[in-house]
Order: structure tokens, then C-alpha cells, then sequence
């Protein structure tokens, strides 16, 4: 039932108890086994819901976590908030999910949005470019954990991948394989995730010895269309790669169209490791090696760390979740010739 | 500034003007401006600003939309969902998203979160399984829009893409390019789109008086691995078509990757149409022929439908608005040998 019609004092009428006892047991408090029945009973006789927005006011608590997004069309994201649900859904919080379209003042708006509707946490993936209405919504007391992203200049709890060392592995792979020329599609280097991406290539070149060739490196925009470009842009040089490493998903079904529309033979030709452990990269062939970020336990540490943060529990804090990242290695990476 | 200090009283106090003219100029009323500029300047000098929830008991408006989906992680939906939330924006609206994650009860729980959340509106692509609940709302006097998917036993606005002439026109199109034998595959016949889909490829055969092959119709679910391997047993019958339509996005993506897999030449083996113009449409080599449901256009027209109905203009309910698809034919048609 949905619609609010009857009030506390209906039930209180019905049941012949105070206010007060209806009211504790609403808010969970420890109430007679005996009341607790003929309370529940009237409750669903009359059809009587609590208005959460009353409730809200009273006890300041809404029973409600905001999840701000850059972008809803993007399934990592999804995939993450998914999980975080399913979590916070049992011990019986609503989210309410929004969306800042990379819009950095919008992102500043639905910030604004979400502590206008009372909630009492917020899970932000930040732009990264401000932090100051961050800063403001920690002081009043209102946890935030931010995912994927970490933000330098501010302590607050964090959950992400362990992107560096996730591409120092991939490319040491590749190196194991005897590949030297390793051509690398990443993000823009603004952001915090492509920068750490591009970080591991770089580390383990140097720990290898082996020296890079700048040309072997490709800026994309974490969208498909720039994977697809830079993939052929790779593939035409005169002295093209003996292997690519493509670092997000959305880039690497690009690479992967660029394969299949140029007849590249995988992994005679090419090796390559892609990234996201997604539905499309299930049904490719043949199969991609990919490195998966682990987006069911990015949302299951989120989740858990909002509930005891949510509890008043502030221990550790800040707390830095780094999770690592697995390599799914399959026949698409070959000896180099 | 998000954080609530100051409060309307020390607004009045600030500006010598009585509680009464605050609040009316918060709530959009009329003042005079030279108390308009006062107030402002005041609001701005306190950092005030109003407690939504607060606001929201009083005037019973809480400028918010909730969108009710049953899946986060489609593309389809999200790209909807993001148009309607560019419109509402810019008259000031905040949406709260909620996934159902495709399950009926849930569906029901996110509706009364929504109502909870004392929301002016709701958009909800409904499961169709049961009506009670979205009855009661309309009832409670929520304006409701369905996207999507059209519920037979129950009068409510919806905004939706006619289905039914978009497969007649694409089956036409293979028609004319001398196809007999089309291949189809549908999504699960208890979904209303699935079945209009469906209902499509008969009524053009009967116009033409062909004969229907039901070997040529398989039913998936919507999912891209049931695309995948219901091209595969099309592809594999001892007489298969010599053209296929796909009747979603993610069973096209899965269809598109049995073609890579199996090596068939497009359009020369075979001819065929996708569905959805999305992202990886648009990288495939050839390009695909696709039925392009209007997104931005039910997004728009429901969110606009939206704004009249908050606004208590309840003219023309329910209002049916069937959407037109285009088809986008490419040389992924070619004429049956």
C-alpha cells in the first residue's frame, strides 16, 4: 500500500495505546510483545503508512543514500550502483540515483539536490575538479564515500580499483610474452583513473628497463569512437605495436570493431588485452584478456562502509579501499615474433 | 551552498520584513521589488537556504520527479531517462532514478518509496505484471506517465514507440528487396513490446500473402547472448533465411558478434536489420540497418507531459502518444538471390 490515508492517531485510536508507544514502535524502539501485535494489526487494518517526509523532520533520519553518477549511460557505473542497492536494499534503505551528465556544476546541483532531500549519506563518483561543496557537506556531518575517483586534496572515505598496479600487471604480461612494443590506448589525463592507468605502463617499463616509445602511447576519451580511431592509428604506423592494451571498456568495444572491420587475426597478428568484464567481451572471438576491476566488490565495500558510517561507527576514518583488479588471460595474447 | 544555517527568522530579522513576506517571496509569490532585491540580498548575505523537506510539508510540492526502471544497466532506458531529466532541469525539477532491477516486488516498493519520497510525478516503464498499485496512485491524485510499454486495464498517460509498424515497414523493406524467407527474433511474448514486434511480422506477411515459416521465429529475452546464439541456430537450419531481423538492442550486439564469429558476409550471405541506434551501431563495418526508436522523442514528449500535468492541466487524459521509428537502411540489405 502506497497511499497515506490514516494518521498516528487513527492507529492510536484503534489500538487504544498512546501515541507515544505507536510512535517508538514505527521508529523501532523496544515496545510489548503484546502492543507490538495490536499495533501491527491496526496498522494494516487502517492501511496506515508513515509518511517518511514527517518522519524525516522528526528524527532526522530519512532512511535514504543519494548516489551521484557522471553519467547513467555508462555500465560500469550502473553495475557498481547495482550492487550497492542490492546491499543497502536488506538492511532496508532507498537510494535515490542521480545523474551530473559530467557537467561540473551540475554535479555541484545535484550535490545540493541530494542534502535537500535529506538523505543520510552520499556515494559520489567526484569530477574531480572541485571539492569544496565536498568539504562543506562533511562538516555538517553527512558521510560521503567517493568511488572510482580519489580526490587528493580532501579526506574522505574512498572505494576504488587499484588502477595502477592493474596495468603494471597487463603490460607485465604482455612483457613475459616478449612483447616490447606495447601500444597503450588511455583516458584523459585529467582524470584520476587514466593517469594511475598510464602510471603502471610507465612503472614497468622502467622496472623492465625497457625504453618507450611515446608514439606507442594514444590519448583517448574513455568513449568508443576514440578507441576505434587510436586503435587504427596504432595499427598504421610504420613500426606498429606487437601487442595494444586498451584501459577502459567503452574504448576497447571500439579496438574490437577496428579488429573485426580490419581483419586482424587475434592473437597471430596482435595481442591484445582489453578491460571490463562485461557482457559484450563474453561473446567475442575469440575470447578477449581483459582486466576485470571489481565492480561487485567496489559496490559491497561501499555499501558496507555507508552502513557503519551510517551508524555513527567513524573508525578508520579515512578509509582508503585500493581493490584489486583480476587479469583474465585467454588465447588473445601470443608469443611475440 | 548546500548546508542549512540561517533560517527563515533570521531572514526577517535581517531585512526588518515580517516572516510572512520571507516566506512569500520563497515560495514564488508576489512582492514588492524593492523588498524582492532586500530579501535576496539577505538570502545571499546568510547563506540561507530552504529546507526542501521542510518546504515540502507546507506547499506539498517538492519539485521532484521520480523514474521508476527496471533496469539500470540498459542503455535504452537510461538514454530516455537522461533526456527527460535535460528537459525538467531547466523548469527546475530534480528527478530521484530508482531501478527495479526487473523484479515485481520491488516494483512495487520503489513505487512507494517514490510516494514516500513525496515526489510530484512519476515516470515508470512498468513491469506490467499488475496495475493495483500504479491505480492508487492516479487515484491519490500523482500524475503518473508509462513509457515503453502501454497497460491494457488501466487509463493512464504513456509515451511509447509504435512498435508494431516499425517491424511491418522493416520486414516490408527486406519484402521489396525480394526476401521470402526473413528470419526474426522476438523478445519474450508476455512483454507488451515483444508482442507488438511481434504482431508486426505477421501483419505484413498476411498483407503479402506469405506464408509464415514458424521456424523463423525465435524467441529470446532481450539479452545479448540469446541474440548470439539464436542467429547461430537460424544461421544453422537446413533451409535459413536470407534475411534477419533482430527486434532489440542487446540481441542485435549479440547477433553482430555471431556474424564476426562466423565469418558471414554482409550483405552477400545475408541480409540484415538491427535495432536501436546506439554507440556501437555506429562503428560496425558495414553499417547496420537498424530501426531507430525516436529516445530523444519519448523522452521529451514525456517529460513535457510531465510539466502540463504538474501544472494540473488534465486535458486530454489519458493521453496515447505512439511514436514513430525511422528506419535507417544501409548496405547491410542487399536482394535475395
Amino acid at each position: 500500500m502506497v497511499i497515506i490515508s490514516a494518521t498516528i492517531k487513527d492507529v492510536a485510536r484503534k489500538t487504544g495505546l498512546s501515541i507515544a508507544t505507536i510512535s517508538k514502535y514505527i521508529n523501532g524502539g523496544n515496545v510489548l510483545d503484546k502492543n507490538r501485535e495490536i499495533i501491527q494489526a491496526a496498522i494494516e487494518e487502517l492501511n496506515f503508512t508513515v509518511n517518511e517526509m514527517a518522519r524525516g523532520l522528526k528524527t532526522n533520519k530519512t532512511r535514504t543514500v543519494g548516489i551521484a553518477l557522471p553519467d547513467l549511460n555508462n555500465l560500469f557505473f550502473t553495475s557498481i550502483v547495482s550492487k550497492i542497492e542490492d546491499v543497502l536494499l536488506k538492511d532496508g534503505y532507498g537510494t535515490i540515483i542521480c545523474d551530473y551528465k559530467q557537467d561540473y556544476d551540475l554535479e555541484k546541483k545535484k550535490l545540493e539536490f541530494l542534502v535537500n532531500k535529506s538523505v543520510d549519506a552520499i556515494v559520489l563518483v567526484p569530477s574531480g575538479k572541485e571539492v569544496n561543496e565536498l568539504r562543506e557537506i562533511l562538516e555538517s556531518g553527512i558521510p560521503v564515500i567517493l568511488i572510482d575517483r580519489l580526490l587528493k586534496d580532501i579526506e574522505c572515505d574512498v572505494v576504488l580499483g587499484d588502477n595502477l598496479n592493474s596495468s603494471y600487471n597487463a603490460v607485465e604480461t604482455l612483457f613475459t610474452k616478449g612483447h616490447k612494443r606495447v601500444g597503450v590506448i588511455v583516458g584523459p589525463q585529467e582524470m584520476y583513473t587514466a593517469e594511475q592507468r598510464l602510471k603502471g605502463y610507465y612503472r614497468v617499463h622502467e622496472d623492465y628497463s625497457f625504453k618507450i616509445d611515446s608514439n606507442l602511447i594514444k590519448y583517448g576519451d574513455y568513449r568508443m569512437d576514440s578507441g576505434y580511431a587510436l586503435f587504427k592509428e596504432l595499427l598504421s604506423m610504420d613500426d606498429p605495436p606487437t601487442a595494444v592494451y586498451v584501459t577502459n571498456y567503452e574504448m576497447t568495444l571500439g579496438a574490437v570493431m577496428a579488429i573485426n572491420e580490419m581483419g586482424i587475426n587475434i592473437p597471430d597478428d596482435l595481442s591484445i588485452i582489453g578491460f571490463d568484464n562485461m557482457e559484450l567481451i563474453r561473446v567475442l572471438n575469440p575470447p578477449l584478456s581483459v582486466v576485470v576491476q571489481p565492480m561487485e566488490k567496489i559496490g559491497e565495500t561501499t555499501a558496507k562502509l555507508l552502513l557503519k558510517r551510517m551508524s555513527g561507527d567513524n573508525s578508520n576514518f579515512p578509509s582508503i579501499n585500493r581493490l584489486k583488479s583480476d587479469l583474465i588471460v585467454t588465447k588473445s595474447i601470443g608469443k611475440a615474433k
